[in-house]
């Protein structure tokens, strides 16, 4: 597959770019190291463009301050925000407070985003404090493991990944993480590799590094749910993949499957868009948008509950007989968005509501005293009743009125909703 | 239930008006005696109104001619008709000829319907040859055990029946015959004891009379498959409920189960007709009638091809994703009917086609060939194609037209078909 060496060419930042990436970091690095107190111990460079498995384009910048097990977490979260921020303000650049298991700097100079993330310096093998203390350690790791090519190689899935829209482990892409990447290539020696053995991958894939076995000796591996797997060999009782989506995980088969049968560029290059285009190029049946004013709070936080949303209304229009072709959910800065295309919107003024078995005799009296019109059929009683929502906007708006009963979701108020398009 | 009383003065026919019924089957048998040749053993007055179970009202006569079994079965249609048409003639009525196990004279006197039919004397416990060769000893076994009173719980129950829809054993009505009336009234002693051990009645009853066991002793009855099962005391490798179908039989349960609850006369009037009645009185989805021009076979011929003809149609609707509130078929004459009423009879031209499991590698590379609009979702391969069928008309004219195949429907000729009402 030569056209693979034009794909590399393409998402491989060029030495200068890299080169300058270097530079702003260690600037930055010098500047918190100056102004360290005694107990942050080290200050360091890690993430992907550390490590020379960043794509093109990509201006992410990963600081970690690391420090002393004895520093209590309110005196790193402070001196963690005060370096963070002296730094950012030094280079001229702005900066915000982000939120992670603890607040840390983000900040802008020029084209680059720079997280300058304060945690705790531990050694393999010892109980972590915070969520982010394992990354200096993933980082050790994997520069132990990646040689030119293999970063090479992590670039390749990671583009594969990204233009099928599965790149990345947070709450909405439900995907790979950069980190299970350079796992992946690891333990399969190159991209081509991780896709001919995914191809035939089956409802679960459990993926043990022998680092694994060398590190921790005949331990007994915890077991995880997830369809993928990926012991962390910097904590076992982690799995690297716990984030991606089991539909993600077939998307993953699949394509992988698809790609290795008609091997082509295009797999690179916003496939999952255009077979969205492709998707939607064609008739449709009636489709309908509802928009809810948003909360101001992170999309980690709504995002979840939208789509927890979105199948408890899901549930109800089916209940009501209505019948979904499609449906999703997504969010901008200002509004949650539900979409739906409809197979069937529209029902006549007339419900059959089937009843118990005729020789329930308990249940068919309770049925029986209810309805007027009862008829026998397939040895139950049915009953024709009257329709409640003879279309789909009926159902809708009742639903927006909190007339009909939804599940508890946190921090989306439907009542903030309204039926925005139709079609 | 003084009210049953009341039921039965309706319902019981005058002294006056059984007494002319016999009269007239008296003067038939006297002219076949007289004209009878010596291989004639018997004539015979049989059936409802022989037995003193008939309703006000009917006017059926049956009279059997009974042979000596050495008569071959040319001699017995030959001779048989021979009488039965002189009877009429005689007696001044109009005849055809139909058509049971063999030919027999159907006359018609006044009011009266006198069906005039040969067959061979048969002992108890000796082997039939023709099938109406049992209904001398179903006579002679039903006048040993009925009394007035029997005969009158026995109409009770035809009553009932008839007023529900379940009172006949042809191919249309699928419900009870006189004779099993007249063995459940037998076994159950009245009408209310029945209908109190029927309310309870479960997805089968087995009825033994005692005097199977008198009869036959300790022989093996042979096992059924109907849900209600009477053993012929006249033949114990017959099931005289055999005509029941699972449906009426639900419906006789429930039907049971409703009168005990509420006792009235109501039930014994037109009920279902009242049911049905009640059941059209609402808003309606689409309905359509497609009519057939019929064959000129008997409708115990043509009917079971309808039943069969309108499932199949069924079938394709619900394959082709519209749904049917309630479909049903009826004959007269000239033509088949076959009704239906839709909850959804339109659809857009988006058709969801579900494909294999994604990890079915063979059959996915099959459908991802085949369709072009793919997408994976809970882990299957599903495929967006256009539909070929928007409204049921359409389908249904290409039905008509059989560009879409059907099951072998003998008798019905589909291609005569047309789209009659549609409201």
């Amino acid at each position: 597959m030569e056209f693979l060496k034009k794909v590399l060419e393409r998402i491989k930042p060029s030495e200068e770019e890299n080169k300058k990436i270097k530079e702003l970091a260690n600037k930055i690095i010098d500047i918190i190291k100056k102004h360290s107190p005694n107990n942050v111990v080290d200050v360091l460079f890690l993430g992907s463009s550390a490590r020379n498995t960043n794509l093109k384009g990509s201006y992410d910048i990963d600081i970690f301050i690391l420090f002393d097990k004895s520093t209590s977490i309110d005196e790193l979260e402070n001196i963690g925000l005060e370096l963070g921020k002296k730094a950012i303000e030094m280079l001229n650049g702005r900066y915000e407070i982000n939120y992670a298991s603890h607040p840390y700097v983000r900040g802008y100079i020029d084209n680059y985003k720079i997280d300058i993330v304060p945690c705790y310096k531990i050694d393999f093998g010892e109980k972590i404090i915070s969520a982010v203390d394992r990354t200096p350690l993933h980082h050790k790791f994997l520069i132990n493991k990646l040689n030119e090519n293999l970063c090479d190689e992590v670039r390749l899935l990671k583009a594969f990944l990204k233009s099928l829209g599965l790149y990345g482990s947070d709450v909405k892409t439900k995907g790979f993480s950069g980190y299970l990447c350079e796992l992946l290539i690891i333990y399969y020696g190159s991209f081509l590799n991780l896709l001919k053995d995914a191809k035939n991958w089956k409802k679960k894939k459990v993926i043990i590094l022998d680092d694994i076995y060398e590190m921790y000796g005949n331990v007994k591996l915890p077991e995880f749910n997830e369809p993928l797997v990926v012991y962390d060999p910097v904590d076992i009782n982690r799995n690297v993949a716990a984030a991606l989506s089991l539909e993600n995980y077939c998307k993953f088969i699949f394509y992988s499957n698809q790609f290795l049968e008609n091997p082509s560029e295009e797999f690179f290059n916003n496939y999952i868009k255009k077979v969205e285009e492709n998707l939607n190029n064609r008739e449709k049946g009636k489709e309908i948008i509802l928009k809810i004013v948003r909360e101001k709070l992170s999309d980690d936080i709504i995002y979840p509950q939208l789509e927890k949303l979105t199948k408890a209304i899901n549930k109800i229009i089916e209940n009501h007989e209505f019948r979904i072709l499609r449906s999703k959910c997504w969010l901008d800065d200002e509004f949650c968005y539900i979409y739906w295309e409809f197979l069937v919107y529209e029902l006549p003024n007339v419900k059959l509501r089937e009843g118990p078995d005729i020789f329930k005799k308990e249940r068919v009296k309770k049925f029986v005293n209810k309805y007027d019109k009862i008829f026998i059929k397939n040895c139950k009683v049915y009953a024709f009743t009257e329709r409640k929502y003879k279309n789909i906007e009926e159902l809708l708006n009742d639903i927006i009125n909190k007339k009909i009963p939804l599940p508890k979701i946190k921090n989306i108020d439907i009542s903030k909703g309204y039926i925005y398009g139709i079609k």
